[in-house]
């Protein structure tokens, strides 16, 4: 394999589990990435494997002649299908070691959580001969670092609350090794443009500053623009920076943002602003993409889930007249839903989306991807902005949200 | 590659684009999985690379090595780090061909949204030499289908609005090719269980019958047992489900059953009762589950994020006194919210979430994980129960919302 960027280790992740190759979603590989990347450091390949030796011991043979890190998730259970121990031990060819030490941590988890340990529990305490032991102090299974011809193998457990701070862990012994000052990646994203109007207005940055290694990454409503340089450059990393507040002002959101609810939510609690938000379309998500930022009920007072026009007129108070008149997706509407937010929500600022997310229930004039978002903001302001979102039910409802938390965000920037 | 299930085509996914090894979910693999799944098809391996041409190239020599079928998905895009079409032309030796037809339809779709191609987008209508063509009628870029040497090499575009309907005409290919008399893959569901315990339960059967191929696959709040069999032996199949069914009880949710909020919804349906949630710790996600289903405005009525004390007072008519006295995670007030729930919610049934979903406000008494879970019924019957959730935030919330779902489906199934 040719290595591009030959001035990075190059990392590959293998995830383990046939839930994964079925109907659960990988989270870990966003979750490792995202500690990967504190230190600059990025995921060049991911493989999901089902609970299978031997298609595990082939993945990892191959990933082994590729690559100086490999990370391993999953598996490290206790049933008949956790597998990787087993796998990672023959490939290796390094014996596994029952270590009583770690029989005994695993026996005085179960017994504070007022468990007996099964027999089938001491698998979990096999070692690979000369692995370093990371610590699980969330779950059972430990996890394991070990080192083979200048090559760094770690297994981890899948669970994200097990593995979060395994990883963190792990992330220093991956520095200690690969030192990291040569080279540096930066993240710049963007909020609300299309992937080829943001391609359109950077084309002649990448073509002339083309020793660096750029990335544009496409999300629902973000775009970020990646770039990796190696220390000597730094100075062009500066004038492209200057660049982007010049091209994309308002649209800017900034290097390496936090995600945009914790914006918002930052800006709030700054501006000391609480929110309510009412919910049609929408079911929910905004309120919930809201309350995923731990601390949230500094600056969130609730949300309103009218999805009923029963609740909109009851809660919200939105009349009577105005649903018969213009129908439940209409500007009026929304706008009378974020009034009642607002009020009724004890807020100073309030969203509201009204839509159609689909698949059925669209019209000629109303068709499906239709939605309202409205707005209140303080001194009795109101207005809502319409929008027709392409994609299924899931894609609508996610891009109507974070659309409304940048429209929040951008008008409460302006706020005097 | 030694295939344990050599009766299957063996399948494998490759998704192609960086922002998968970044931070952007991978839903497409589950999508594709739940699609091949309708036929008994199964993936035994998914790897993602980034927009890289080289490691692409490589991932797919090794997958035509090992696969009978190979999809890949993503990559087909307008701009410079869209490499798929090219790495599947230089892999397969064959050439990508200009088709003045598709530039004509591609050319439409933008016309359609007002919008001018730009010149970028004719590499779009280069489609490999020999293709079967895959319409796409959601985006812009065709999908295809090349058959070489006995093995099916599958392009789709990335989106799941796109990849949906064109994965679902591929299964019809896949299954032209592949016959499945031969052999069949059930799937039974546990609810409230824990892995452990569900093989525990099972450990003799599967002995007994291990000529058939299990895999047991761990959700936050469900066990899925697969079973692989040859034809001959569906007649133990049937044996195997009156097992479930005597052992686990109330707990077998049944055989490929819909995702719990939509077997929820359907009781719900059919018993003509409607909805309404209170959430406090879950913060709107209950509700967005139970929205998430289409139609389900039949039967939800709405939610209430009283996030805030001052709304569960103000909206849901939780007592002053029981808040102070009791504090807001307590039963007195799930019970409260389920009650306020129901009557401004205008429901018959209702459910109701307070607790402490962390990192932080955890105490001695009232730890992070500790979740009550109310519920209204008809008849003026409210309960509430007590959980303690392992877990990160994320998992904390998602164990509870789902426990809540069960347990109301549960006492629904009891109604008379």
């Amino acid at each position: 394999m040719k290595k591009k960027d030959n001035f990075l280790p190059r990392i590959e992740v293998i995830n383990i589990g046939s839930e994964l190759l079925f109907n659960r979603v990988n989270t870990d590989i966003t979750l490792i990435s995202r500690i990967l990347r504190e230190k600059s450091f990025k995921v060049s390949k991911c493989t999901i494997v089902g609970d299978n030796k031997e298609e595990l011991k082939e993945t990892l043979k191959k990933s082994l002649e590729n690559s100086d890190v490999i990370i391993l998730t999953g598996g490290l259970g206790p049933t008949f299908d956790d597998i990787t121990r087993e796998a990672v031990s023959e490939v290796l060819n390094r014996k596994l070691n029952f270590s009583e030490e770690i029989w005994k941590k695993i026996e005085e988890r179960f017994l504070k959580r007022g468990v007996k340990p099964l027999e089938m529990h001491k698998k979990q305490a096999y070692i690979i001969e000369g692995a370093k032991i990371i610590e699980n102090n969330v779950g059972t299974a430990p996890g394991m670092i070990i080192e083979k011809e200048g090559k760094m193998i770690i297994a981890l457990p899948g669970p994200p609350a097990e593995l979060e701070p395994m990883m963190e862990e792990c992330l220093h012994e991956i520095e200690k090794k690969y030192k990291k000052e040569e080279w540096k990646t930066f993240i710049f994203t963007i909020a609300g443009l299309s992937e080829s109007s943001v391609e359109e207005k950077i084309r002649d940055l990448i073509e002339k500053y083309n020793y660096l290694e750029w990335t544009i990454l496409a999300h629902p409503t973000l775009i970020e623009i990646l770039i990796t340089s190696k220390k000597e450059f730094l100075k062009d990393i500066e004038k492209i920076k200057d660049e982007f507040v010049k091209r994309f002002g308002d649209y800017y959101l900034g290097e390496n943002p936090p995600p945009l609810p914790q914006i918002l939510g930052s800006i709030l609690k700054e501006k000391k602003l609480k929110l309510a938000i009412a919910e049609s379309c929408t079911g929910g998500l905004a309120s919930k993409l809201i309350t995923d930022i731990p601390g949230s009920s500094e600056y969130f007072q609730g949300g309103f889930i009218t999805y009923s026009n029963v609740l909109k007129k009851k809660i919200l108070k939105v009349k009577k007249t105005t649903l018969r008149k213009y129908g439940a997706v209409s500007k009026e509407v929304a706008i009378e839903m974020a009034k009642g937010a607002k009020k009724y929500g004890k807020a100073d600022v309030s969203l509201s989306f009204t839509g159609i997310a689909g698949p059925t229930g669209g019209s000629k004039e109303k068709p499906v991807g239709l939605v309202w978002i409205g707005v209140g903001l303080p001194k009795n302001r109101y207005f809502a902005e319409k929008f027709l979102f392409s994609g299924n039910r899931h894609r609508i409802r996610e891009r109507a949200v974070y659309t409304g938390f940048d429209i929040l965000r951008r008008e409460l920037l302006r706020l005097k």
